[in-house]
């Protein structure tokens, strides 16, 4: 590291202005009992000398505590969490709040590793999207009182404040629609199986199948399609079941982006609905279950400044509403139909 | 804030363990002097406790100074910015290096006093990629010993290390590609005009234009269409003109978003070439000057480590490739072309 004999000190500022250090620190900490002439004076010396206070200083005084929040997501690049970065920054710098984020690539284990090094640079709050089954060691954090807020996916072995996608709502929304233009082999292609968000789609799934009377919807779920090619290659695979499926559900953006480059090389593809809203669907004229990531960022950075004030109320799980947006691929009928009229 | 009275203490570690103070933070920070005996029964008990190690007050120790690099952008949720975080977060991640990421939305004031609150708290590098005109205060601190990277927009007014696409290059490729197809009047679609990647295409489109004997240029340009309803706007005003531009350049991705929604509405939309490739952008046959976000993350971070490394050397400016990637959009002729074959 380079050394940094060279950064002006709060004796130097003082020393400037012809005041006592402690003054000096009022002073530009902008406390009580300093003159305003006096008050000026430092901050001329400070600004000519280039001097910044110490924040670190400052919050380890306050208590071995920093301001600052920490986020894990699974991946920045992904415009999912991007967008939840995004809405958890802006309403936490509005409460002075600055935000740290990391990527987990959906590895359990460097998860647990980033939120060991938040945690020991004392961050004040977390805010976690967990790709990982266990979060005992989380439990134990938020007994000592550092607030958690889940994002996305409900922890399943602890009970903390959670904002979650009313997933079996959308996975309704999207089934009835396709069951509508008279579909009952529908295929659904997923993200990683272990993931809780991916279980409650698939059970909602299968609930609203059977409710309109296709019980053999197993055949048609696939799971761990979690990039762009996986998704491609489970596409092809469902189209190729004798009988195929005659319309499709993808889970994620990412899916959705897998079945749209299968699909374009058919003369009669599937319908196709997908789970996310995403940047261009609408020119590409793709149905989606929409909600809204920026929101889920908004909120979970909402409760955390609530939890900072002192609320130790119960854990509280928000759910966040979904809505079919119909654009043309969720709104095709099966073939079968359309020429038996 | 939270009461954190209930925080178990190093004090703590040391009593359950029957060893000193001193020993026990030996044994925690891996240092020698301490039996494998003795580490090992101090980090049991710190373990049993829920003890962490203080990453601030190591980092106090250390020089007043973190490890958190600070990385200001311009919008998370835009992916140009997203990917090129993720490529700065994971090349600093394998040095040991915590990003901490802020979002200016292009505002000076707001990037100015971001970096304030980040220089505050000792970060130890930033990373910028800046939407303001004047450098002079981040100069001060570079001369104090902080390294800056700029990113995607060089400093006009200081000499720092920058890493910045070859904007010249990438859009001469883009108007010589419309060139050939037979296109003179050709648009441009520009961001914020005072930023110097805006105003490098604009001199770099101008130059091409006029080598192509196309002296009318600066009519059909167009600036400051920063989100994609502005862009839509100005893509309207052009079409307009008479006579109208046979083809147009748009200079960022979101730019691109907003004329693809009005040449979709076109029977003989004009040929499109767009400045940064985008998701799905193979699916709807755009034509696109494309380059690596993520790679520019990546290169500014391994700069920044070299810097922390004690590498002194004069300022470095980095340029990165562009290649241009024909989709259909920017193959389309002039109509008057096609009418007279």
């Amino acid at each position: 590291m380079v050394a940094r004999t060279n950064r002006p000190t709060l004796r130097q500022v003082a020393a400037l202005s012809g005041v006592s250090v402690k003054t000096a620190s009022r002073a530009l900490n902008a406390e009580p009992y300093v003159s305003a002439a006096t008050a000026a004076k430092v901050r001329a010396a400070a600004e000519q000398l280039g001097f910044r206070r110490n924040a670190i200083a400052r919050d380890l005084r306050a208590g071995a505590r920093s301001t600052l929040v920490g986020l894990i997501i699974g991946d920045l690049a992904n415009p999912f969490y991007s967008r939840l970065a995004r809405g958890a920054e802006r309403r936490l710098r509005s409460s002075g709040l600055p935000l740290i984020t990391a990527s987990s690539e959906e590895d359990p284990q460097l998860e647990q590793r980033l939120i060991a090094e938040m945690l020991e640079r004392r961050v004040s709050a977390l805010l976690v999207v967990s790709s990982a089954a266990e979060h005992a060691y989380l439990d134990a954090e938020r007994r000592l009182g550092l607030p958690v807020v889940f994002l996305d996916r409900a922890p399943q072995d602890i009970v903390a404040d959670t904002i979650v996608i009313d997933n079996e709502r959308g996975v309704r929304q999207g089934v009835d629609h396709l069951v509508r233009q008279g579909h009952r082999r529908i295929g659904l292609v997923g993200d990683l199986g272990r993931l809780s968000t991916h279980r409650e789609r698939v059970a909602a799934f299968g609930a609203a199948l059977t409710a309109a009377g296709a019980g053999d919807w197993q055949r048609y779920v696939r799971a761990d399609s979690h990039d762009v090619p996986a998704a491609e290659r489970a596409v092809r695979e469902l189209l190729a079941l004798t009988p195929a499926p005659t319309a499709l559900i993808t889970t994620n953006n990412r899916i959705t982006t897998g079945a749209l480059r299968v699909l374009r090389e058919l003369a009669a593809p599937p319908a196709l609905v997908g789970f996310d809203d995403f940047d261009l669907a609408d020119l590409l004229g793709v149905s989606v279950i929409a909600h809204d990531p920026e929101r889920m960022g908004e909120l979970g950075a909402e409760l955390i400044v609530t939890r900072l004030a002192g609320d130790d109320g119960p854990a509280r799980r928000v759910l966040l509403p979904t809505r079919l947006v119909p654009r043309g691929s969720g709104e095709r009928r099966p073939a079968h139909l359309d020429e038996t009229v």
